[in-house]
C-alpha cells in the first residue's frame, strides 16, 4: 500500500442485539470493518458478524480489549455505565456518541433538566424522592402521574402510571429499595405519538428523516407509519428542527431518535435515544439511506446520505413472539400472501412478547400498508390460529 | 421447541466472492442460517460472514465437510468440477442449482446444443477442433469469428475474436495444448447488449425482473441500466418469456441470468449464469426484492418476492481498481458530491481492472443517472486525477 493509502476504518459496536445485526448489513455495503462486542455467541448480531468478540459488554476490561481493534466505538444500547465510559475516554478510546452526550440518553433526570434549560417542549416534570414530592406535583399536574426511573428501574420496568398517593408510595418504596432515582411527569393528553430521526456527524453535518407516527400498545412500539399521515406540514418542520437543535445542543454523533407526544397544541419530547432506533427501522426498505448506514457514516465522519423516502408511505410492524415458536412454518404463508412484504428476522429464540423481527411495506395507501403489515405480524405471532 | 417447530433452514454458498458477500446481507434479513466455503480468510465474503468455513471450494473433501452443516448448497461461481458435483449429489447433498442444470452454465458447447434443441435464438455456432472446422464455419458465418473455450480457458481468457485463419490457428494450438475444447460463434452485429434475471424455485414458481441494458467495454460489464431504455415493450416481454422458458427447460433453481445481444431483428442468447449476476446488482437498491434475497428464497423453495423496480430507472456502475489504491480517500468526496448514490464495496484489495465494488443510483432520468454513476466510478478508480 502507498503511504497515502488511507486504511479502511474500523467501527466497533458495543452490544450484540438486532441493532448491531442490522448495522452490520449496512457496513457490508459501505466496506468498513465492522465488529461487535457481544455477550454470547447466540446474540442476534453474533450469529452473523464475522468480527464478533465475546465479552461482557458493560465491563471495562472487555470494552478496553474490544476497543483496541476499533478506530471508533459506538453502541447498540445505552447500558454501559457512565464510569466505564469515562475510563474508556480517558484511555483514548473514541466513543461516538461521547460519554457527555450519552448521559442524556442514560439519565432521564439529566435529560429533562437539559431539555428544560434549552427551552425544548417537555411535559411538566420534577425529581421525586418522597410521597410529599409526588402529591405536591400532582397538585399542579393532576392525577394520574407518570413515575419514571431516572435510569435502570426494577422488576424489568422503568415507567409506572400511578392513580393516587397509595399507588405512588408502592413505587417510591420499591425504587428506594433498589436504589433507583425517580422523576414524576405529567401524563400528557396526547392525540398520537410521533418520532423524528436525525443523524449528526462530528463535522456538524445533519440529515433529518421525515416525522413518523408510532403506534404503541402496552408500552411497546407495534407499528410505525412514515411519514405520519395528515401531520400539519409546519408542525412536521418544527419537529424536525427541534430534533436538529437537540442533536447540536447535546453534541450527539450518530443517530438521535426523538420520541414525541403530539397534542392539540404541538409536540412535547417524550424520550431520546442516541443510536439506531425501532422507530427508524422503516428506513431500511423505505429510505434512500437507512438509519443504520447513516449511523455508520455519522460516527465515521463520512458525508451523510440522503434521508429521502423512496415511496409515498412506508409502514413497519414489529414481530412479537407468541406462544407457538414455529415462526418458520408461518413465514412461508406470509411470503406467499404478500410478495412485496419485506421480512427482517433477528435470529432470536421466540418468547412471548419478545421482539423477534419486523416487517415493512412501501406504497401509496397508508391504511392498506398498515393493514398488510399488521396482518403479517399477527399471523407470524401465531396466537390467532 | 415443540415437535411442530420447523428449524430455521441453513444455506451454504460455495465460494467466498462478492456474490456470497451480498447474499449474506440478504440472508441476515431473511433470518436464515447462511454460511460460506471460502478459500482464504480475506475473501470478500469471509470478511463479513460469521459462519465461514475455510477450504478448497473445488475439492470434494472440503465440499463434503462444508455440506454437512447445510440443508441446501448453492454457488457463488460455476467452477466446481462436474465430477465433484456428481459425487456430492451421490452423497445426498442437495445442490441448487443441481449438477444437471449447472452443466449448461459450465460448458458452452452443452449450452449451445441444448439451446438450439429448445429453439432458443442463438448466434450461428459449431464445435471446432481443427483449422478446417473454423474456415468452413467462417465460410458461412463470415470473418471475424468468435472462438470460445467450452469451459475454463487459458491465460485467464476464454473468448477470442479472430480475423482470419492465421489468428484462429494460434488459438487452436494453444487451446489444444491446454486441453481446452473450443466452439466457434458468429460475431453478432448487435445494436446493444441486454440481460434478463429470472428466479425459479423447486416448486416451479418464477419471478422475472425487467430487461436491462448492459454496457460492456473490453469484455467487462461497466454499467447496467434498468430497465433498458427505449426497449420495445413486446420485445422486452419476449425476452422475459425466453428467460422463463429457459429456467424451466434447464430446471434451474435459484437465479438465472440470460445475457442477450439485441439486433435489428430481435435478441439472441449470448451467455447464461445460474447464480446472482453482475447484471442484477442494481436490484439491491432498485427492486423490491434483490436478486440475492430472491436467490435464497428460490434455493430454499420459499415463495418468491416481488421483482418490481422501486424507481423509474436504476443505473449500476462497476467500480474497477486503478493504479492508486487509496479508494477510501476518494470515497468521501463521492459521498459528499452525491448523497443519493449507494456505494457497495467488496472488501477487496485494489488491483488495476479488478471489480472492487459497484455504485447504484435510482431516479427518473436514465441519462442523468448514468452520468452520475459513471462519474463516481471513474473518480473512485482515481486514474483521471
Amino acid at each position: 500500500m502507498s503511504e497515502s493509502n488511507r486504511p479502511v476504518p474500523s467501527v466497533g459496536m458495543v452490544g450484540g442485539g438486532q441493532l448491531a445485526r442490522m448495522t452490520h448489513q449496512a457496513g457490508i455495503g459501505l466496506g468498513v470493518n465492522f465488529g461487535v462486542l457481544a455477550n454470547t455467541a447466540t446474540d442476534s448480531a453474533a450469529l452473523v458478524v464475522a468480527a464478533t468478540q465475546l465479552g461482557d459488554d458493560r465491563a471495562l476490561p472487555d470494552l478496553l480489549a474490544f476497543a483496541k481493534s476499533c478506530d471508533v466505538v459506538t453502541f447498540d444500547h445505552e447500558h454501559v455505565p457512565e464510569p466505564v465510559l469515562r475510563a474508556l475516554e480517558e484511555d483514548g478510546v473514541v466513543l461516538r456518541p461521547s460519554r457527555s452526550a450519552l448521559r442524556y440518553a442514560q439519565d432521564k433526570l439529566l435529560m429533562r433538566a437539559r431539555l428544560t434549560e434549552l427551552g425544548a417542549p417537555c411535559p411538566r416534570w420534577r425529581a421525586v424522592a418522597t410521597i410529599e414530592d409526588v402529591t405536591e406535583f400532582a397538585g399542579g399536574a393532576g392525577w394520574p402521574v407518570v413515575l419514571k426511573a431516572a435510569s435502570g428501574g426494577y422488576d424489568g420496568k422503568g415507567v409506572w402510571v400511578v392513580d393516587d398517593a397509595d399507588d405512588a408510595s408502592v413505587v417510591l418504596r420499591r425504587a428506594a429499595d433498589s436504589g433507583v432515582a425517580l422523576l414524576a411527569e405529567e401524563r400528557v393528553a396526547f392525540t398520537r405519538e410521533l418520532a423524528v430521526q436525525v443523524a449528526r456527524s462530528p463535522y456538524g453535518q445533519v440529515a433529518v428523516y421525515p416525522v413518523v407516527e408510532t403506534v404503541q400498545r402496552d408500552g411497546i412500539c407495534h407499528e410505525v407509519i412514515a411519514p405520519a399521515p395528515g401531520l400539519d406540514e409546519e408542525r412536521a418542520g418544527r419537529a424536525q428542527e427541534l430534533a436538529i437543535e437537540l442533536a447540536h445542543a447535546l453534541e450527539v454523533v450518530g443517530m438521535l431518535a426523538v420520541e414525541l407526544f403530539e397534542t392539540t397544541d404541538g409536540v412535547v419530547v417524550n424520550e431520546l435515544a442516541m443510536r439506531p432506533h425501532n422507530s427508524g427501522h422503516w428506513t431500511i426498505d423505505g429510505a434512500c439511506t437507512s438509519q443504520f448506514e447513516q449511523h455508520l457514516r455519522a460516527v465515521l465522519d463520512l458525508p451523510l446520505g440522503s434521508p429521502r423516502a423512496v415511496g409515498r408511505y412506508t409502514v413497519m410492524a414489529n414481530l412479537l413472539g407468541g406462544t407457538d415458536p414455529d415462526v418458520h412454518g408461518r413465514y412461508i404463508h406470509v411470503m406467499a400472501k404478500d410478495p412485496e412484504l419485506k421480512v427482517h428476522f433477528y435470529g432470536k429464540e421466540v418468547r412471548p412478547g419478545r421482539k423477534i423481527g419486523h416487517v415493512t411495506v412501501v406504497g401509496d395507501d397508508h391504511a392498506d400498508l398498515l393493514a398488510r403489515a399488521r396482518d403479517a405480524a399477527e399471523y407470524l405471532k401465531g396466537d390467532q390460529q
